[in-house]
């Protein structure tokens, strides 16, 4: 049985599982490759700190042209995320003449024209079933497996940091706060968490699958995006009387004015599978045309199951197959034309709104006639005083009808300039 | 663009499907392959009825050879099912050079080596996402995306048909025969819907997804298979109350003592996603040992989501693909050594056990020293008389702790020659 030699640029939490499975299995990886796979080098710019691998000696290094310059290494893997200096070390792997297995969706996101583009002229490919879901085999599904369907529908929790947050919300009744402490205590969540709970990473893994699926080359800051940094635990509880569970949902669909895109919190039904994926678990429901509804669910993130994805590319990227739906599918191609976006403003969809407003009559009947002029009618109505003192501010929740995304946002935008509206407007979509 | 010529063989429910994609889909197809893909001929003995599918001439056609003869034929879809003529059409296909999509579950779990041996020396492949699970990529996430993991695990609703009766028996309350009459009427069931309800349909998908998995290579006459004709509306009530659903489950499990291997209607908790499967979807639940759990839904069955799956097969056969996951696998090869299968009276878990017994004092007291005997420790017990005349025999449903599977065959054969006791015990696993 020969050898083929792969690296690892990036020695962090899912360098580290990459490690384990490449150093650790290495009988059942060349079993399931049909030669040996030797993981020979991990590049790093700390080369001193213990992460309870144990490896051989001269295999990590700082110096990233000793990968560069073996011309036996073929595959090589980045996991240092982010743009720079990760977007640099692909274009150099490439260059040199690896294939890439990269988990960054960030990169990919903002820029997978360039970085694929360069892999096309090396004649290399990019393989990255690890930058959206973990472990779950949601590129390769789509890419693969579900090509026989035109897609009509994305709905997807990618975020298991946010799904962890919610579901402490939910069932130990906890606000946003002491939620996101936990997630931070048990390392669900980093020090500064930003990135999850505002919606970018939703975002950037939906602009990946919107490409993938539907063929849509969003610039991912131009997609409408809510965190779920303004979720309270009176949403979850008033959602909850309605049958209902908030998820962060990334959601794709086909229209006939192009691919709606979105990510918001959102009410979905207590009965759906997706209302049903807790703590850190991600799901993906795909609508196909031929196929239906297909639900993948596990993982999102974490060592091990991330690792999985990794090395599958790697396996993938040995053999020949990633190589092969890479030259088929044409991703980020300039050439290639892209779906047409549908405007933001014309999408449409039921609301669930929340205002905090002044206790005193007329209040109700002032929100409501906005509303009315912004064509949005109302499905039902909460209001309720947060506690017994007369001049306290009452939460005002509004449940509406279909209506346009841009009669939503100026409605909103006209009831947060009002004298008896405090701050801004929570609001969610409803399922 | 270059043109491939493909052929199908069995032009029933799935392959009107399959006829309906390729033929109204050739831009899109085209576009996912690089290359034209031209479904050239359908073989069937049956060239008369209207499919409701437009076909050119000569399309259609009962001799098998015109499509053996035509030597730019290299991709073939087998569609027959069963044993024979399938199983001589595939060797023959093979033979004259074709690459072979199958959905047949059955061939495959009774002849799988004999196939795949032709293939080989034909050097040829043979793709088989559509024998389970339907338009579910789980052939193709086990055989691609998870390899890097060793399988833990896999337990799998993979009847529709099943899952339908259990739903309309758990949500409609009604008995067995008015569920399986309903599946047959919405078309669900077969008009003889033995192959489904007595686990025959499940046990093959499981013999498949045991050698695909964990390389075992059982014979599926072999493997314990209990169908859910015995289960009545009484368990799915004593099973909710418990906080169960009632469905029909395959499982494969590794242990110590090689895999665990078996089909029996299954008592799975309440709150978890595989008792949340409802009607004629599907689920299979894998937990690999880096990946974690992994959960795939869809629809198992039905024209157009099973078309999906032959398909995504065609176009992975012609871009190549196919054959090199079918050469890595080395599946059902004779030289490759199959994983021990643990001998099934070793196997261990809870049991529901229902009896139909005679209503009069020391009844219990018999059989509960019987399963004392067998080491078998009670968990609960529920007595109901059928009605209030004193004759009338009672229902007895015991939960017993985890026991020996041998054990529990013993006393229940035991139990069953009791004079007290009516008709035979009926037994179903608990999760």
């Amino acid at each position: 049985m020969d050898t083929v030699k792969v690296a690892l640029v990036g020695f962090g939490t899912i360098g580290i599982g990459v490690a384990k499975i490449l150093l650790g299995q290495q009988e059942r990886i060349a079993g399931a490759v049909g030669r040996n796979v030797k993981l020979v080098r991990i590049c790093d710019k700390d080369t001193q700190r213990d992460r309870g691998v144990k490896l051989p000696a001269e295999m990590l290094t700082d110096d990233l042209n000793v990968i560069l310059n073996d011309s036996e290494i073929f595959t090589a893997i980045e996991l240092v995320g982010g743009i720079e200096p990760a977007r640099s070390i692909i274009l150099s792997l490439l260059k040199s003449g690896k294939n890439v297995v990269t988990a960054n969706k960030a990169l990919l996101a903002t820029h997978g024209g360039e970085i694929f583009d360069a892999a096309r002229s090396y004649n290399r490919s990019i393989s990255f079933e690890a930058a959206v879901g973990g472990g779950i085999p949601v590129v390769n599904a789509i890419s693969t497996a579900l090509q026989a369907n035109a897609l009509c529908q994305l709905q997807a929790i990618v975020n298991g940091t946010c799904n962890f947050i919610l579901t402490q919300m939910e069932e130990r009744g906890t606000d946003y706060a002491t939620a996101v402490a936990e997630a931070q205590r048990l390392g669900y969540a980093e020090a500064n968490p930003a990135m999850d709970v505002n919606g970018t990473d939703t975002v950037q893994k939906l602009a990946i699958l919107a490409h993938l699926g539907f063929g849509a080359k969003p610039n991912w800051q131009d997609v409408p995006r809510t965190g779920i940094d303004t979720v309270e635990a009176i949403d979850i509880v008033y959602a909850k009387r309605l049958g209902y569970r908030i998820k962060l949902l990334a959601v794709a669909e086909a229209t006939p004015d192009g691919v709606e895109l979105y990510v918001s919190p959102t009410l979905v039904r207590i009965d759906t599978p997706v209302a049903n994926v807790r703590d850190s678990f991600n799901i993906i429901r795909i609508v196909g045309d031929a196929v239906g509804d297909v639900l993948l669910q596990g993982r999102g993130a974490g060592e091990l199951p991330t690792a999985s994805a990794i090395v599958g590319d790697v396996i993938d990227t040995i053999l020949g197959r990633a190589k092969i739906t890479f030259d088929t599918l044409n991703l980020w191609k300039k050439e290639r034309p892209a779906t047409k976006i549908k405007n933001p403003a014309e999408i449409c969809g039921k609301n669930y709104l929340r205002f905090l407003v002044e206790d005193r009559p007329g209040v109700l009947a002032e929100i409501a006639g906005i509303l009315g002029r912004h064509k949005i009618s109302i499905a039902s109505v909460l209001q309720q005083q947060d506690n017994e003192s007369n001049n306290s501010p009452a939460v005002l929740i509004i449940m509406t009808h279909v209506s346009r995304e841009g009669d939503t946002l100026a409605a909103i935008d006209t009831i947060d300039s009002l004298v008896c509206v405090r701050g801004k407007t929570v609001r969610m979509r409803v399922e």
